[in-house]
This record gives C-alpha cells, structure tokens and sequence, in this order.
C-alpha cells in the first residue's frame, strides 16, 4: 500500500466508523483522479470498481480479462470479473458485498456513477456520501509534494521556451506584428513550442495550455492561432501533468515593448496581490482570507479582480492542485489551512474590451510556519533571457 | 448549433419520445466526453447542467460565475447559478425543470454523477438511463472524421520521430543496449522525444504515449526509462488528443537488427491480421465479426491473442475512437457497422515470459463500401529514415 494508498484507507476507515456503515464504494476508470488516489495510476481503461470493509480489506473489481493486469499494481484483494455475477463494475461491487454477507450503508463519493449507486441500492444497501476522500487528498505527502514540485519545476521550462521566443521576437513589416525567425509569432505557433517543451522536460500539456494575446484569451479549447503584437500582453498559463496524474500550475504574463502604461499598472498589481496572497499561506490561517487579501491588492490599484477570464465576477484567485487541476482546499471555503495543502494562487486582472488580461500563478505548500513556493521563476513583464 | 450537438439533440428527442419522458440531464466537467459532444469543448472547468426539454429547449447550468462565459460558448439558453436555486450542478437542473413545470421520467446518461441524479430524484423525478447518446456518438459527422484523420495525421509525427531515433542509433560498448548522439537509448527518451513531436505537431500525448521495450510492457503510468537494446521489439503506442477531445490510435513496433526470428513471426502475424480486420470493414459487417477475423488471423500464425498487453485473456482486437479513448463501436458488441463508425484495430501478439510484444495500431472510418485509413503509416519492423 502507497502512502496516499493509506491515507485514504484511514480516512475511510474512520468516515466509515462515525458514520456507522458497513463498507466504502467508489466505481472510476484510470483517468478518474478518486480511483487513482485509492488505488495508483496504471489501472485498466475501463472503470473499477474500490470498495473497502468495515473490517479494513481493499478489493478491487476490474473489468473482464484485467484481473491479472490489476493484481500486478495493486495490493489488496482483485476479485476477478469471472469469479463473480455482474456485467458493470457497480454490479459486480453489489455483489462482491453481498458475498461477504455486508449489510446497512454503504459509502461512495458524490462522483461515483449514478448507475454504480442503483446496482448497489438495488441489492439493497442504502447509500451516501462522503467527503472524507476529498479532504484527504487535499492533504499531500511527503511523496505527492515531490511530485508535484517535479511537475512545476517541468513547468518552468515552458513559461522559459515561451519568454525566449518572446524576447528573440522582432516587429515585422507592418511595424507591430511580431516575427520569430522569420515567421509570424502566433498564439498557435508559441503554443505548440510551449507544449514541446513541456514535453521534453517529461510532462504532459494535458490540453491545458492557454496561449492568450491582447484582448482574446480564447479558451484552450479552440486552438487559436492569432498574430502576437508588440505592446499586447501575451499570457502563458500552464497546468501540465505526471505520468501519475499529478498537476502544476505556473503563469506569467509578458509585453514586448510595453509602453508602460495599463499592462504595467496591472502587472504591478497582481504582483503585489501574489505577494500579499502568499504573505497569508500559513497554518492555521483560514482559506477566504488567502482570497480576500489576494483580491483586495487588485481592488487597491483600481482593478476589478477576476479569478478566471471571462467571468461574471469575483471568483476565489486560488485553489487546490494535485490530481484534479482544481480540488481542495478551495479559496471560497471556510476551512483553515492545514501543513500539506497545496494551493495555487492567480492574481489576475483582466479588460476584455481594449486592453487583456494580466495573470500570474505559482504553486506553493503550506508549511507549520508559512510556505514553500514549488518552483520558482522571475516575474518580470518584460521577456529577457539570460 | 455544431453538427454534433444537433445529432445529440435529435438522438435525445427520440429517446425522450419512446419512452415517454419529459427531459434529458447530464452533469460534467469539461473534461467529460458526453458534455463535449452535447454542449462543446470549451466549457468551464467546474461541472455544469446540461438539460433538453420534451419541447426541444437546450440548457446549460453553468457554476457560479460562469454564465457569461458559458454564453460565449453555448447557444443555447443559459441558466446563471444566481437566477437558481441549489449549490449544486444536479440541484440547479432541478430546479430548472421544476420552474418549467416538467414532471415525469428524466432520461439520464449512465455516468452521471450519483449526486446529481439524486438531485433529480429528490425532486420528485424517477431517473432512467439512455444509451441513446453514446449510439450518436458512435456516428461521427463528417467534422468530427476531419478531426479525427487531423488528429491521426499528426500521429504519425510521433511513430516518424521514433522510428528515426531508432533508425539512427548504434550499439553501446556492451555490443547490446543502444546509443544516439553518445546516449542511452530509454524507453523514458523516447517518450520524451515522441511527445514533444506530437506537441510540435499541435496535439497532446494525452498521458497515453506507452513506449515499451523487450518483455517490459510497462505502463505508461509509471513513466518507465528503460534501456533499450538492439534485437528487442520496441513498441510506440500512441493515442494523441486535439484541443476539443478527438483522439486519435496509432501504433508501430520497430526492432533494430532483427534476427528475424520470434519478432518477425509477430510482426507477420499482426501485419496479416491487421489486412484481414481491414477487409472486414464495410457497412452491414457485424462489429464482433472484424475481432474474429482479426484473431484468427494472429491464432493461424501460432500466437494466443492478446488485445491489450497483461490481460486474462482474448479481448477485442480494437474499438471506436472519438472524444473517448475508446466508445462505441465496441467490436465485441452484437451491432453492425455503419458509415461513420470511426474504429481502431489494435492486433497484438505478447509474450510475457521472453520476447515482449508486437502491435501495429490504425484508424479507419467505415464508409458505404469499405473504409478509409485517416492516416497511412508503413508497417516495416526495421526503423528507416527517407
């Protein structure tokens, strides 16, 4: 069993005991950051089932033809899908149950499958949920903090790619558009350049690679491939992830040739709010304040503050990373802040009608005295390399 | 309205017909590949509502925030979280369909989170699974099969910059292990350099390059780095995704100095069994009929098929691809082919004990009297460059 393996299997454990029920069930395929965090990264496609007893045993239920597949990655009990009735993993979980003659509640996740929950309401066990997983997760080990340190640190090699590429950056003929090599520097260009070096230093983009420009920041999902112009702030936000699911998050936001007006005023702006966000990441502080501290620098040099692009309002400037992009602790909540959160913070100010957005993001631990920034990288407008 | 969305909105309108129900609910994120296909890529990160009416009305709940965004994306009507009850995605989709005086049967995909179909439940609706999406999404329009041969096209950037670093490598001092420019050759190398080519070519590797060596099928979870050596099959897996979700498939096994015994048999097999999965693909075949004739060919040649690496035993020889990994058409599965299915066939022969395993991996669409590969790749065991 990993760490994190029994972290959860605790959590569990005592969520199962308080709450006086018989058994834990969560049903996810490999992509699913729940099943990863109970059961490791390299399980089959297709979904499994998790379930753990009152008495502590792990099972795992894979799909047909990957039992041998799963016994080679995970530790506990794998009940083959040949040695017991069903067709879907929530069915063969009912009934892996039933043959250990469980009985009363059974705990899931909010995310499990609805059709997971019917197989075993169906046979049955009355079902609810929990949270306790989510707040386990929130809280990293030893091992996870690597991780996610090793994936931030890759991280810097792409904001690096983009500021070099930036900084070799020419105006072309019409005075404005800038051209790299001879060729137009687009969005799309500086995005596939970023995503090869995120590559090369052995992450993963994840589709998670906004490459905004003036006052576009069209979403990653659309692949844009726009002109860059001099003066315009080019944003460069990544979250790429491991091989075992864990993720980072860095952005930087850089104007070739600013003429120092509202980028600067609004680069100032969100590098004090990150300052002033970070002078808060401590035990025992309570998460809004890490928000509210963040956003009230914006406010103060005459910003609105927008947590994301293209929002309705103020949104927490923060969140939670590790196997989600975004999981506990959040920003908005109530809870303190505990030793082994993981917190991304993002300043951002942003004009959708003239000027853009300015947006900075780092990833830090909180430790029992203050935090510790995951990877470090310069926070300058204005793109130069060394 | 895209074309996909219109093909999920009419699938849905005659599911909610014949069975007499009053609406359709899905809840996800935007990395959920059923919100993709019924309201685009570009949604927000947190889980938003996706309801159809018995009327035809399309609506989305986004999270708190979000509207405005949404709008940007969606065209059809947008339900801000503060013009609605609940703190959850489910609970606002109820409360939306209770405004609208709806009452009835609520159709449902079978992943819908279990939290959200309570919602539903709680609010006086009986909730019933339909498969009718996941059908529509197996006929892909003819944008998506532009994506998906874009998606495949690009892929062959990776198998090409792998068969190059292989074609170029030479023996290490130990007359074994392989070296390029004076270093090892890994598996980990590899991988990096296959990925950061298909970033280059503008997709992501998805976390589901499997760069695989010898006997060591290790999965690509754990991110293996293990020398390669002249004489063992080396297997490059790949399944890149585009910036709105399509995948691609696409696998080739090299071996450098071959002494055409065991690896040339596999290769044999799986290149015979891969002509003979092709033929089969034509509208009317039955699904499980292209498996069949696909193994028989790897048995005719003296292997047990494997249609994975470390399974149990016999499974399909391929599947469909589409904004899942694997979807339907399922070549297991009792249905017949149709113009439209986009499907992988996948033959591999794997040995655990000694030799390791030989893939080959392509992407056809089945048309009115045939198919189309969506993209051509050479099936040579040795690495050569032009």
């Amino acid at each position: 069993m990993t760490a994190t393996e029994g972290r959860a299997a605790t959590a569990l454990a005592d969520a199962i005991e308080a709450r006086d029920a018989a058994a834990f069930v969560h049903v996810g395929d490999r992509s699913d950051a729940a099943l990863r965090y109970l059961a490791g990264p390299a399980l089959p496609d297709r979904p499994s089932a998790f379930l753990l007893s009152a008495t502590g045993e792990r099972l795992l239920c894979p799909p047909p033809g990957a039992a041998s597949a799963a016994r080679a990655v995970f530790d506990g009990t794998v009940v083959s899908a040949d040695s017991v009735d069903g067709s879907a993993p929530g069915e063969r979980a009912a009934a892996v149950l039933a043959e250990r003659d469980v009985v009363g509640t059974v705990l899931t996740t909010a995310t499990i499958p609805h059709a997971a929950a019917l197989y075993l309401d169906r046979a049955g066990y009355e079902v609810a949920s929990t949270d306790a997983l989510d707040e386990a997760r929130a809280l990293k080990t030893a091992g996870e903090i690597e991780r996610l340190r090793s994936v931030q640190t890759a991280a810097t090699a792409g904001i690096a790619r983009a500021e070099a590429l930036l900084a070799g950056a020419d105006r072309g003929d019409d005075g404005e558009t800038l051209v790299h090599a001879d060729d137009v520097l687009t969005t799309g260009v500086l995005r596939r350049a970023v995503n090869a070096a995120l590559a090369r230093a052995g992450v993963d983009p994840a589709g998670n690679t906004l490459i905004a420009s003036g006052a576009a920041w069209s979403d990653p999902a659309f692949g844009s491939d726009d002109p860059i112009r001099a003066g315009d702030p080019v944003l460069v936000d990544l979250a790429p992830r491991d091989a075992a699911g864990y993720h980072g998050r860095l952005a930087r936001t850089f104007v070739v040739d600013t003429d120092g007006g509202w980028d600067r005023r609004a680069h100032l702006a969100v590098t004090r709010a990150r300052e002033a966000g970070l002078a808060e990441l401590e035990t025992g502080t309570s998460a809004s304040r890490v928000h509210e501290e963040t956003a009230a620098e914006v406010i103060a040099y005459g910003f609105d503050t927008v947590g994301e692009a293209r929002t309705d309002g103020t949104r927490a400037l923060g969140h939670g990373v590790g196997l989600a992009r975004r999981e506990a602790p959040w920003l908005s909540g109530s809870g303190e802040l505990e030793p082994g959160h993981v917190v991304a913070l993002v300043p951002t100010v942003f004009d959708q009608e003239e000027n853009g957005g300015v947006r900075i993001a780092d990833l830090a631990v909180v430790t029992a005295d203050g935090y510790d920034l995951l990877a470090e990288y310069a926070t300058s407008l204005s793109p130069t390399v060394e």
